[in-house]
């Protein structure tokens, strides 16, 4: 079966997914995008994605050419001529045809579905390992497809024996590069940072999860404070709850996934099979 | 006359110059470039240009795809078809098609020729605005295509009636987003930064010509001094050198372009004509 693109305004084989090279992604590396599941040929927390989309676009000062509703349709019309059950839906708006290479214009916008692979098994029991670096996105509050600094520090990944980078400024954690970072305090509380980060459909959801069972503040942390901490996690559209058991090499809590974490995994995850509002 | 673009492996005409959407520019903001100009159908400098393109590939982790012999072939085929007398020529390398949407790969190579536009002379002869702004570039010794924040800044530009963005970071003035920045001390040193920027060919060349002549220092230069300067200007392949007359509303030396930055463009000018490696 044939895989469909959709580009601007047509469904295009993926052979056909072609951007002219002087589009301001290729030129400036200037665009944004969201990406979310799609499950049993059904998309997730479309909505919630949709709504970052557009904030996404109003922080880049960039329209987005297409409504809302449109591109609902366009979803929906993939999904169902790729056939392909489980998938992750990528809507990237690029800054477009400019004609001096450098002033915003009309916008590209790329509608593509994707297989993906969610972490593995081993991951969720085992928990991973991540690595500081001191970085601060730039934009932060908008998914820019601005990973320079995430694919430039795989070799540094490796070498640090990590799964995965944590960003740190200024002595505050921020996020991982794809995913959202909290901590479960020795008094067992939840924290996680509340600015200079993407915020996440995934991390709104625990934050409502958690609510009643836990006390839950968004403040700076300290790389420190991560350290000692009981249990630390990240999470995303793609990973849900992902235990994290060592950061710079050195085990969090008892070195092995946590009860606040495996209890928050529940809560999310019933939340998701109900459909409920959490 | 059709316009050729060389894209891999082949010359295309322009509106073949496609490039798949999964490449990692468009999916990561993830490439570098270089430019330089074409002059009576001479490129200018493009040993030293070729000098820095390799540089960023290595900081980028990428592999140029074609050897620099090629290269320089294929400059010289695109200004033989395309027949444009002064123009500026863009060699981009992309992070390239990947599998997973993030591990490097093997990358594509843009090789395009543009028309482009020189500074006003009425700036030249009264200098230019900046306006100070707080970042500092990723990667600053590579020529990513990350303008990201250039891009975005130019409401910001515009609402403080500049020409352009001074980017500072921990009191240490860096660089224009596209110019290497330099001051006059009312010493009559000059100064520029030498660390935390991308290196220009202009600017090499401008420290080069400026020995024997003046007391020349790489150093950081906080906004305070640099607002206290005696004249201050700007540096770069397409612009070569223009005075800077006010930085944040406020006028350097006496507001005009100054006699050492005047003297500075004609060394320079000269050293351009003659071809010699001054």
């Amino acid at each position: 079966m044939e895989t469909f693109v959709f580009i601007n305004d047509d469904f295009v084989t993926e052979d056909k997914g072609l951007i002219h090279y002087r589009d301001l992604s290729i030129q400036r590396g200037y665009g944004f995008f969201d990406f979310f599941r799609v499950k049993d040929k059904v998309p997730l927390l479309v909505e919630e994605h949709l709504d970052r989309l557009f904030r996404s676009a109003e922080i880049m000062h960039l329209s987005i050419p297409l409504s809302r509703e449109t591109i609902k349709s366009v979803i929906y019309s993939l999904i169902s001529k790729n056939g392909i059950s489980d998938s992750g839906i990528r809507i990237t708006v690029t800054g477009g045809y400019s004609g001096n290479g450098y002033s915003l214009t009309n916008p590209n916008i790329i509608i593509s579905e994707n297989q993906f692979t969610l972490p593995k098994e081993v991951q969720y029991k085992e928990g991973i390992r991540l690595a500081l670096y001191p970085y601060q996105r730039q934009l932060p509050e908008a998914k820019t497809i601005d990973y320079l600094m995430e694919i430039w520090l795989q070799p540094y990944i490796h070498l640090h024996a990590a799964d995965d980078i944590l960003y740190f400024r200024d002595g505050a954690i921020t996020e991982c590069p794809r995913s959202n970072f909290f901590i479960v305090t020795t008094g067992g509380e939840i924290h996680t940072a509340g600015e200079n980060i993407l915020k996440g459909v995934t991390r709104s959801r625990i934050i409502k999860a958690a609510m009643g069972h836990f006390e839950l503040k968004e403040r700076n942390i300290s790389p420190d404070e991560a350290l000692q901490a009981s249990e630390a996690f990240i999470c995303s559209t793609t990973k849900g709850i992902l235990p994290v058991t060592i950061i710079n090499g050195k085990p969090i809590g008892n070195g092995k996934p946590g009860p606040v974490t495996e209890l928050l995994g529940r809560l999310l995850h019933t939340a998701h099979m109900t459909g409920s509002e959490v």
